[in-house]
């Protein structure tokens, strides 16, 4: 049977990558899962535990790295992030299709660890556009909006390390582009050649 | 400047491709063109010169393959076949991706020389309605339709060649996978990461 393929939406902090998740999400596709991570920073307002996050202490954290039971794991300002690898690993073989919603670092460790996986890189319309989002945000200071989109250029200049690229100019086009990614990935032949063959020719 | 990119719809002869081709190319897109094949065929009920291939004498399509004109050619089926090479590089170079809808041959050849072409293998639902899809057509005695069907599945054997499969249940359906197939070969990172970093450097 086809294996799933791991989709990662990364790219700079504040270019929307958990909105378009979340809209693709919302399509209700049976054979698209999200992964949730587990952070041990606090909830932002609206977010919900085992939704947007497993939202842990640092003592639960430090269990699961050491039980190797991260896909990939982070600390960024401060906070640390981690993807449970057991959920998606089980949803990739049983034919599932998976997307993380990561920082930069975790999605270097995935593809370090699982060659295969697609790396999706959002990017800001431009990067003023990008620093007036995170100041409507509300939740830094000016120094730290400095500094983000700073670092937010220093990981565009990564770009190369990522196999897709989508504009996030409008949440409409931006989802139809993940879609686009999504769909094309199911129609590739690898490792289903032999299945479809088989099936002509049992035909005959 | 991002270069197009060269897309090659095959498959058994009936399972429609050219159908899907006439489908895909309707929607205008500016970024997309239609490679016309050459063939020393006859042309036939509604088909246009120029149009639906450009219709050649054995001496004019002999004369092309002798200068190198050809992206591929081949022989089906008594008849002859080729895709004249200059406008199709023409189009790539500045930027639009091309669609060559060919015979498996044929596809088999422009993979070998430009190893970067994307191969979409277009597939009949079944066998079953391959023949009798052929035999709507009216165009064939049983013996042929016979061999048709025989030499579909020596061809459908032949899969994993191909980077990309489609199965042609609906028209709007296989239209909708192969539009995808395209819209995500342009949101690939590749030669275009420099570029794209470059645009956000600038802002700076």
């Amino acid at each position: 049977m086809r294996k799933g393929r791991l989709y990662v939406l990364s790219g700079p902090s504040g270019t929307g990558k958990g909105t378009i998740c979340k809209a693709v999400m919302a399509q209700g596709d049976p054979e698209l899962a999200l992964s949730v991570s587990m952070t041990t920073r606090a909830p932002r307002e609206g977010e919900i535990d085992g939704v947007s996050y497993y939202f842990v202490t640092q003592e639960e954290y430090d269990k699961t790295v050491a039980e190797d039971g991260f896909l990939e794991h982070a600390g960024i300002y401060g906070n640390c992030y981690g993807t449970p690898k057991a959920p998606a690993l089980e949803k990739l073989e049983s034919g599932i299709d998976v997307i993380l919603e990561i920082e930069m670092q975790g999605a270097m460790q995935v593809k370090r660890a699982y060659p295969d996986a697609r790396l999706i890189f959002v990017l800001p319309p431009s990067l003023d556009i990008l620093r007036n989002r995170l100041r409507g945000r509300g939740t830094e200071n000016e120094e730290q909006l400095q500094r983000r989109t700073a670092s937010a250029l220093e990981e565009i200049q990564k770009i190369a390390d990522y196999d897709y690229y989508v504009v996030n100019d409008e949440l409409e086009g931006a989802v139809a582009r993940v879609n686009a990614i999504i769909s094309a990935g199911r129609l590739e032949v690898d490792e289903r050649a032999a299945e479809l063959v088989k099936k002509y020719e049992e035909e005959k």
